[in-house]
């Protein structure tokens, strides 16, 4: 264990229940132990397969495998958290609308890391693409935020949807700093860093990763293989690839819709994300083509930070993901998008078999007086082994987050439902920033026009560089 | 050396010049002294790197490097070959058409395995897509067909280009047999084999092939790993995509052109074929997408199978490759298009590091009674590696296709300028057929249409599974 990062960040004397523990709550187990004072005795694992038996034995921690479903969940969670106690939801399949209901019934603090459904709930075919896009979800979790001084339950905040809202809110601060447009203190409020985006020009905010961990084990056929969770990845890849939609966008792209309902921030393409690509760009990588995976963040960022005049919005940037995964999940997606979305057979999460690569994961801010700034964090594989066990450079930057977001939350026990994007950023940063391996803000002349249309002519806005037609890839 | 296939199907007393070294070239070379009766004094090799060195001082063939050009190839080539010799072009960047016009005028004999412009034909900014398509290379090497009775000049006669040509009469043959149309002779002529194809109902035909080759070294950052010619696969990989357009299409797709010469068999997209995907399938890997590259082929049978009644066409199938090259190579295609197609600046051709795969390749007949039928070759890198030494599952395929188009030349010494789909199938077969691994003829029930539209709507053609929108993959 690295001592410089050994501090206990906070006390906690209630139970902390963590529900799921697959590769993240493996992951993020072990930082909780090391920042969080409390009695180890107070922390129990539930959760739904052995996968994790090794690990919560070598740890210590008592795990118990007893699947949620709409049926048990009240019964045995009634009967395993009370208030004051914590419950920390690292699994898939359950719905995080439920739990959080129950949880401000008992008066029990919550953090997830994705607003889930249900067991298939994300492929739904009796719900529309609008009604089972992360749009809706995340409008079925905001609408718990009747009271705002209940327990506190902070939803999806790992890295993305999470540490990256904290992240762009640092890179304006930065770009302000850099572009001489001064400013004494940071925004106070939503309305703040919303004047202080538009103000810098931002337009487009891309959540820009590029994951390069390689193991020497090469993917088989009818293999899925991924740094995280795979159910979770496919699972959101087949969603409708969503994004927010800035006001300075021209037109809806040909297969764009727009919800019924709601806070009308994004909109969605009726396709799957898994099959969407986009032009992107990191510091390490240069430009790549990555996929427009639907995340939260994509529409809680452009909520954030829309300005509305008497009920209409003057001003939204354009948020999305733009994801290369590992190399082998690129794979994985290809083949599966070639059996027509059905899973393959087999699933390997790489774990001990990496032998290198670095996780660049970013947000990307366009449109600016200095064109485009990159700023996140690049983690390789050997730094996440040396800062913690049971991780990779993907899980490490979510567990980070997590870690921080728990911390918040004991901190700030009646701040209701809330969103990364409510939360003090320099607090996530200071106790995540440790794990995140090397910080780096990078300005690039990148645009997604730069070296378009040399071999063949190509549809582009040639005006407007930062419009969504000109990052997609067709 | 497996004994049963050691037989010399010819004897050759002229001189035998080998231009390029590379892949192909190294890996027929065992073969060509295998299986053709001649002094092996008589072959040489001329090529304009050193990456061949190696086998050419095992297998003792005086090898030469002298790059050749527009400027020096007459002065070279002439000082090196006469009347009755053969001229072997396995080399890149040198043009086919100049080679074959300087044999004839030599009387020497000729093979090539793509119609290859000079360097940088692929990619000149200078030419229109259509001028620097396949379509336009073909066209310029049918009009060198003024005498059928000049030496002969066999163009593009690998695997493919090449034996699939010949693949798709046996396909034929077999269907034909299978759904009871009895005929006492395969087809004489092209009418022939038209009408045979359209009596049967063939729509389309695809060259599907599925390289599942891998290795334990992953594929780094900025490297192009493949199991083949690299500079040849990226070159017509960024040729615009190309496909043999049938009489059954009902509309052009919307970036589709025709060409404003030449026989009309064929349309090109606006695009990089490695851009560019479609649906298909074969035995062992099941449906997947494919990449539209642009090649030969595609253009050669449409137009052999094409029928006219006054000029114009009243029978042709859609024809075109659907690609799945191995995993690595995806993976470049990948990081290749994400530069714009700026190429990477390391290659990597997998040789020894292969550690298990199959080369799939063959032609999928569709639109007939039984539905699919693919008909092709299932190898294995290890019996690639059993039948000859210097080749893997890929290059076996073409080289043995090489080996036998060669004979076929040296056998029928003066029939001009001559496609594949002009020569004896059965020979052809005959011959190639101990170094295809398993050959295959499978049915199926696949259609582009099978289980699309399930997790959101679709925009396909459901009365007519077999037209190219269906396959097409946005
Ligand atoms: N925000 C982020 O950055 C981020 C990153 C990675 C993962 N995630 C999310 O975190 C969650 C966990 O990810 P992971 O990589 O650890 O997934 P995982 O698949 O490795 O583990 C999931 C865990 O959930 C448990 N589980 C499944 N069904 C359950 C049920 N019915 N009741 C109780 N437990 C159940 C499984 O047993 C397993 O332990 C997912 O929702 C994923 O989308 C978020
Ligand atoms: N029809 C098929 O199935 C098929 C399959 C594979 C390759 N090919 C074609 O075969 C050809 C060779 O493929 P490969 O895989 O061996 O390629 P390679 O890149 O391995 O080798 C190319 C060879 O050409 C030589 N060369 C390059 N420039 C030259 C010049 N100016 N003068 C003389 N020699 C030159 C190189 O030194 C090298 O030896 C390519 O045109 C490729 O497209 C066809």
């Amino acid at each position: 264990m690295p001592h410089d990062i050994a501090t206990a960040h906070v006390r906690f004397s209630g139970r902390l229940l963590i529900l799921g523990f697959g590769s993240i709550g493996q992951g993020v187990l072990p930082l909780l132990l090391r920042h969080i004072d409390m009695p180890k005795e107070n922390v129990s694992i539930l959760t739904a397969d052995t996968r994790g038996n090794k690990v919560a034995g070598e740890l210590g921690v008592p795990e118990e495998i007893l699947p949620l479903t709409p049926e048990n969940y009240r019964e045995v969670l009634t009967a395993r958290l009370s208030a004051g106690d914590f419950l920390l939801n690292l699994s898939v399949e359950v719905s995080s609308v439920a739990l959080i209901q129950l949880c401000r019934e008992l008066g029990v603090l919550y953090l997830d890391t994705c607003v889930e459904p249900w067991a298939g709930g994300y492929t739904d075919l009796s719900l529309s693409p609008s009604q089972r896009s992360n749009y809706a979800l995340r409008e079925s979790a905001l609408a718990l935020q009747t009271d705002a001084t209940a327990p506190t339950a902070v939803v999806a905040h790992g890295a993305n949807p999470g540490l990256v809202s904290h992240f762009v809110k640092q890179a304006l601060l930065n770009l302000a700093a850099d572009t001489g447009h001064t400013i004494t203190a940071p925004p106070a409020d939503r309305a703040g860093w919303g004047k202080l985006a538009q103000n810098l020009g931002v337009k487009v905010i891309h959540i820009a990763e590029r994951d390069t961990q390689v193991a020497n084990i090469p993917k088989q056929r009818g293999e899925f293989v991924n740094t995280w969770s795979i159910d979770g990845f496919v699972g959101e890849g087949c969603q409708p690839a969503e994004l927010g939609w800035g006001t300075h966008e021209k037109s809806l792209p040909p297969d764009g819709m727009k919800h019924e309902f709601g806070c009308d921030a994004a909109i969605y393409l009726n396709r799957p994300g898994a099959s969407t690509r986009v032009r992107t760009w990191t510091p390490l990588e240069g430009p790549f083509h990555g996929f427009l995976i639907t995340h939260n963040e994509a529409i809680s960022i452009a909520d954030y930070f829309t300005l509305t005049e008497n009920g209409a919005a003057t001003y939204r940037p354009t948020v999305h993901y733009a994801y290369h995964p590992c190399d082998d999940a690129v794979l994985s997606v290809h083949e599966l998008a070639g059996k027509n979305w059905e899973m393959q057979e087999r699933q390997r999460l790489m774990e001990d078999e990496i032998t290198s690569g670095i996780d660049e994961l970013g947000v990307l801010l366009m449109g600016h007086a200095k064109g485009a700034y990159w700023y996140g964090s690049q983690l390789s594989i050997e730094q996440a082994r040396a800062l913690a066990p049971y991780n990779n450079a993907t899980s490490l930057q979510v567990t980070a987050a997590v870690l921080a977001g728990v911390i918040w939350a004991m901190e700030n026990p009646r701040r209701g439902v809330v969103e990364a994007d409510g939360i003090d950023h320099a607090r996530i940063l200071e106790i995540t920033t440790p794990y995140l391996g090397t910080m780096t803000g990078a300005y690039s002349e990148w645009t997604p026009l730069l070296k378009r249309g040399e071999l063949f002519a190509e549809d582009v806005d040639a005006d407007c560089p930062w419009q969504f037609k000109n990052f997609r890839v067709v």
